[in-house]
């Protein structure tokens, strides 16, 4: 039976790091991070996340400035608050609430968050730093970096294994195998133009399962012993349970706990390392900010 | 035995389009495209693919400007020169011959090239561009986009096989597999920490070497059939050489032909493309600057 990765204990592992940076960053300067988020609309899932991270920036002592704009805003009054979160010394993270409705451009919006301020990392020089060898990101973009984090702090060892990738979203995918290279796993990327996915994917000692495909990932995908990273959140129908649906990963978790040596669950994997990785990020904008050096 | 890709005959026909394209433009708007090579030093090498450079922008009717300092230069002086180009209208491309002397930041100087001039395309922004979906690089990096145009022009399918790239540089190796992404391959890059580059190198059906390590990838790291892209530039000791030693690529030709379908030859495959490669970026740009379009 394949170990659980607790992404859950490992987020908050990670959130108790953060609170106790901000705490002597706190007694040291008499500054905390700033985290700014602009949500556009009403949708009930951005506004669920937004609570989250304020919550979760609460807990750790991080200030959250937030914009709620109307469904109608126009591009340039969300630009407005861009550039005024830019300005603002007691920021040091900014994110857009993803997605944006369809009248804006999100590029024109993401592309004006001060690279500096872009905790996403999403912005294109950001990924091409990451990327490069001999250059730094200054923000390794929240849930890949969180994949990593499971794997680090699970003892799995990166360098010298074959990692695929399923999947290769500018989000999650992309960068995923960049940070995998850069630990000197040799990768491999999956995606809609693989013609034997399940093949490929058998090769691997890491899988990164970022397709958006409920339990696309089955027992016969995996080399026994392999470690299992599944970044799907998939609601399907499912009668038995209270609301209807329930989530699942990209994995069928069930069959591949038989073959893997072990995999993250979901929910309680990868979910909650995502807001762990923004909070980390904030603070290290924050300290880059005040010049503020780590311990 | 495999059939031979002929990079000469590739490249000449690339700089005969590329000069009607120049003729065209000249015809319509009295305008050539420019290019500008900033040389630092007196490296034998270095002056050898400057002269070149120059000689292939005459022939296809681009202006070349160029600069020569001294070893002894300092980044400010370099910059100088640098930003000159920049604000010149007639320069669509600017190309800082590397290595540079030790003294000098490479990063500073590639990164005051103007984006919209960086014919190299090496910045991380267009990196990052080339590795994001939905986004578009300016410039393709020359050698790289050599490799892939003598895939599409030899007529090989790169959609859906499977392409292992040796080598990460951020040159040629990270780029390359950037691309061949971007035409719907499944990539996989092999490089120092990979255990078995042989093993993996053999599932490939197209290999790009691009490993500076001579005669690397032998017999055996192939699969039948494998279309095969030799990036290698190596000297190697010859007795019977005129010079006492020749030029080999990562692959051993002889071993190759016997496994491959296609194979580029060292020299005269991959060479001479990234030289043709180069005046195409420079045409495009001025295209782009003179919002001249194509046929």
């Amino acid at each position: 039976m394949a170990a659980r990765i607790d992404g859950k204990a490992i987020s908050q592992a990670i959130r108790d790091e953060v609170a106790q940076e901000v705490a002597r960053m706190k007694s040291a300067l008499g500054k905390v991070p700033g985290l700014a988020v602009i949500l556009v609309g009403s949708r009930k899932d951005s506004l669920l996340y937004v609570t989250s991270k304020e919550k979760a920036c609460e807990q750790a002592g991080i200030r959250s400035y937030s914009v709620n704009l109307p469904d109608t805003a126009t591009e340039a009054e969300i630009l407005e608050h861009v550039h005024k979160f830019n300005r603002d010394p007691d920021v040091h993270g900014i994110l857009v609430q993803l997605p944006l409705p369809k009248h804006v451009r999100e590029q024109e919006i993401l592309g004006a968050v001060s690279m500096d301020k872009d905790v996403d990392g999403f912005h294109p020089t950001n990924i091409g730093r990451l990327a490069m060898q001999g250059r730094q990101p200054l923000f390794i973009p929240c849930t890949p970096r969180g994949c990593i984090e499971l794997l680090l702090r699970t003892g799995v060892q990166i360098s010298g294994k074959h990692a695929v990738v399923i999947g290769r979203s500018n989000i999650v995918g992309t960068p995923a195998a960049m940070l995998l290279q850069r630990h000197n796993a040799t990768v491999t990327v999956v995606h809609s133009y693989t013609p034997d996915p399940a093949a490929v994917t058998r090769t691997a000692d890491i899988v990164i399962a970022a397709a958006g495909v409920a339990h696309l990932v089955r027992k016969d995908w995996l080399k026994p012993g392999a470690v299992v990273i599944d970044v799907g959140i998939n609601p399907i129908e499912d009668p038995s349970a209270k609301k209807g649906h329930r989530t699942v990963g990209d994995v069928h978790f069930k069959e591949a706990c038989s073959v893997a040596s072990a995999i993250t669950p979901v929910p309680g994997g990868v979910g909650p390392m995502t807001i762990a990785m923004l909070l980390q990020n904030t603070v290290e904008s924050a300290k880059r900010a005040y010049e503020f050096n780590g311990t």
